[in-house]
């Protein structure tokens, strides 16, 4: 059995500077330190990238994309080392890019840099290890002994080492010991391995809140091929005092407004209430279930493809990759 | 005892039309179809609202405040019933404006219409009004049967309903029955009852997401008084490909800039990470522990003061009304 370990940096590959933790080692040397050899298991390392996934641009996820499907058919299954800020980004973009990848493709990463005792580092790089050699084709995020689904991670903690969970959809497994339990089989798309990472980086996401104004919304819509607007529980645009169904509705004619929510959990439905219906007449395109993260990648994906508004409306209602349940 | 419940619209004063459901219901009409007679108790009301909580402006906010204020003397408790989309950033805003409130100031509201069968609005109502006549001074929000401090509310679940998480934060109290019990006693600063509606609304918040850019952030801070940057996990702001940095350290000079995270919890701690310094070297204000809804709410605040950016800087950093935790 042959693991590849692809390095991208990360709070898993940092030590203490004078200026804070900063992203400086090899795959290696966190293996080394993790002291973890491989036994019976064919371990081998690339370094794309060695840096804080703050800094992680969308061009990057091309580059570690390539790199994952230059090696899907060499090894058995493949787990990326990453930081955890923008992890849920990568596993996302990823995930419309590599699509029915043949192996497992697992994304971890730690909140407490390796070289700290008590690190997360070591169990989590286990877990998804563990998963990779198990067989089961998708992209995942492995951390503190689950398994998600890439499309549905997000980092719901700053602190705490449990930070991350799969958002409006169950965990795929858990890791006891060397055993893997399975809790859900997602039903992913069937077909054959394809990369493609044609994306447009140019979307811009924005929160509503109390006040926003007309302005600073066309001001940000002029500036983007695509908007995610962040809106308030089922999703709804206010029209009262300040009119941003107007101005919403002028940039939906001529560019893709997709609307997420704040509530963490259970996603948008724009038929609920009346300000929801009033959104979907402007041309408003619901994000559903589907992570926030899922939802910018996914726009910037579809828009990698064409611009026609309704063209990228169809492909953001469609699941692609398991990010969206079909009820939405 | 004299309770006042003071209405503002919401899902709890809602009924279906054929346009989705909206607010229509006066108090006297909720409590009539919640079943609520106030035995023993004089329950006063009065409607100053009545709208989706979508709906709510900045402006409202002082209306709602200016009606708790003028009553603050003349009753036991307050109770406030809103839509629960924006209830959070109302309760924020209350709890900036209306300082040292002598008597329990109470929101809540449902996530079911009052006219549905099986609504929640009949039982956040009631453990509003159990909270509201126990005399523990200060804003709170009532939500299946937990009591939250009002500047540490945010909405989680888009349908769920358990909404509301306090973020960072114990829950005050539990109601048990006729019973509360009591898990925290936020310590609150003292001081004599005092309304103070100054606020900028000229805020914006956008979130800081892979390929973010310059341009893009410059022309959103170029039209408000302040900006929240809703950054990753600990906090950080990007340099490299797209130097996000620059046009901050730019801005930030001359406007507040208030880094808040992603992640729903832990907060922002800017002195962690590498990336996290030199945010706060170019002059980024952290949040600290606050929820998004009271960092949004304190910048206006803070803005209807002062102008000046070192003053904002205070005034967010320092805890006025239970927002923010001393170790941040």
């Amino acid at each position: 059995m042959r693991i590849l370990i692809i390095g991208t940096g990360g709070t898993i590959a940092s030590a203490k500077t004078e200026r804070g933790y900063k992203a400086t080692l090899s795959v290696d040397e966190i293996l080394e330190i993790a002291g973890i050899r491989g036994d019976g298991v064919k371990i081998e390392t690339r370094d794309v990238l060695n840096i804080d996934s703050t800094l992680i641009q969308p061009e990057d996820w091309i580059t570690i994309g390539k790199a994952v499907f230059e090696s899907l058919h060499e090894y058995d299954g493949i787990v990326i080392t990453h930081g955890t800020d923008t992890l849920a980004y990568t596993s996302s973009a990823l995930s419309f890019m590599l699509r029915h990848v043949p192996v497992p493709v697992v994304l971890t990463g730690s909140m407490l840099p390796i070289t700290e005792p008590n690190s997360d580092a070591p169990r989590n790089l286990r877990t998804a290890l563990t998963f990779a050699m198990k067989g089961f084709p998708g992209i995942y995020v492995a951390f503190m002994d689950k398994i998600m689904l890439g499309t549905r991670v997000s980092k719901v903690h700053s602190l705490g080492l449990n930070a991350f969970q799969s958002i409006n959809y169950p965990d795929i497994a858990y890791i006891k010991g060397e055993e893997v339990v399975i809790r859900h089989r997602p039903e992913l798309p069937a077909g054959e391995p394809s990369f493609d990472p044609r994306i447009d980086p140019n979307v811009v996401h924005i929160r509503l809140t109390p006040g926003l104004s007309p302005e600073v919304f066309l001001a940000v819509a002029e500036r983007a091929h695509g908007v995610v607007l962040e809106g308030y529980g089922a999703g709804g645009i206010p029209y009262r005092g300040r009119n941003l169904l107007e101005a919403v509705s002028m940039v939906a004619r001529e560019k893709p407004v997709v609307m997420t929510t704040q509530a963490l959990y259970g996603g948008v439905d724009l038929t609920r209430y009346e300000v929801g219906r009033r959104a979907l007449e402007a041309g408003v395109i619901p994000a559903g279930d589907m992570t926030k993260e899922a939802t910018l990648v996914k726009l910037m994906y579809a828009l990698g493809h064409t611009k026609d508004v309704e063209e990228v409306g169809g492909i953001m209602e469609r699941n692609l990759a398991g990010e969206l349940s079909s009820a939405f």
